[in-house]
């Protein structure tokens, strides 16, 4: 059975299962803490990052970008990247826009407060770097709120990896309560609906030791 | 004719132009600062981030990911992410590699010490974080050159958009004087060979106002 080395709230570890949940695989989940040294990743991946995919059969795949490019090429049945070239650039610029803009913005700082200096000592939460990433936050729903009041799916009209991607980011913030949903219809809705797909199911049952989430967040209806 | 909106010293700008010029396109080169807004850019890429390719015949393409897969997928004369998914998967690999680890532990900080801080006023430069940044690239430096001590290219034995986009990052830091080559044999044998290449031309000749490039910058025997 493939081996999926991911941190059940890293946004890139959580678009990886929502892949390989869509496709239904079978996965070994391991857990790996991004903020202490793993001799077993490094072995996999020297860039010491996840999520990292060991495809028995195949080879080891680094990173979530490449690991759903890979997905996409090699299985019969895929349908998250498919299209023609410029639907696919679209479909590609919304991961980068969350992987890069998102990330470096928003999720990246709200992680680090959140969750790295909870576990690494000697460090303190920063409530103004915490305020600033929410407020970066508002700017970027908005954007992805304007995008699904145009079609029903981020990237037109059928579910994508953009969709996959975004709402693995989305989550994270959504465990720690960030997300005003109500401001944002469409999103909301879209929102909705991912969260009832099969795939998504795992995500919602995570937990984080000390750590609970907020209130609606395992909800279907919130 | 298609235009680039670009910085010369950015190196995700730096790989497009080298995949266009690998491919002899004319291209009508427009330059951005990347610290000012633009409004023309923000109406072509919401994201505001370098590069936009305005492909007058087909569409906008935002980001130097987004541009490298769709020139990849339209190309008839294609050669730069070919083989098979285990081959594709390690050219990505190794894009990503330099896109987000170099990036954040290189690239990044020495852009914003060496060349947002000139042109940002009230910001005075860390030579700590320049120094930590340098420390930093050695040990990227000498996972690459032991990928070119194994191989003629990054990936394998053919040019792939893995060596573009790396030599686009080095040639940054080279820009400055930041890399010790001849620590690093084969990386360095490489770097010639990509010097050499008509694409990596125009680069050699980008000069930054008030900013001239380390003294062997344009050789190419160094």
């Amino acid at each position: 059975m493939p081996i999926l080395y991911h941190f059940p709230l890293a946004p890139e570890s959580r678009f990886v299962r929502l892949i390989l949940g869509e496709y239904k695989s079978d996965l070994d989940l391991r857990i790996c803490q991004p903020w202490e040294r793993n001799d077993t990743l490094l072995k996999l991946n020297p860039a010491g990052e996840l999520p990292v995919l060991d495809d028995a059969s195949n080879g080891v795949y680094c990173g979530a970008r490449v690991i759903s490019e890979w997905v996409e090429e090699v299985r019969d049945d895929a349908f998250l990247l498919q299209g023609t070239a410029e639907e696919r650039a679209e479909i590609r610029r919304l991961i980068s826009w969350f992987d890069t803009k998102f990330t470096h913005e928003v999720g990246a700082p709200l992680f680090s407060e959140r969750v790295t200096k909870r576990f690494v000592k000697g460090q303190s939460v920063s409530s103004d770097i915490i305020r600033a990433a929410v407020a970066n936050a508002h700017i970027h729903l908005g954007y992805v709120n304007w995008l699904l009041s145009r079609h029903d799916w981020l990237a037109g009209d059928r579910l994508t990896l953009a969709d996959l991607n975004a709402a693995a980011h989305l989550s994270v913030l959504d465990y720690f309560g960030d997300v005003a949903w109500d401001k944002y219809g469409d999103l909301k809705s879209w929102y909705m609906k991912m969260k009832s797909r099969p795939s998504f199911r795992p995500l919602l049952a995570d937990r984080l030791v000390g750590m609970p989430p907020s209130k609606d967040y395992a909800e279907l209806d919130f």
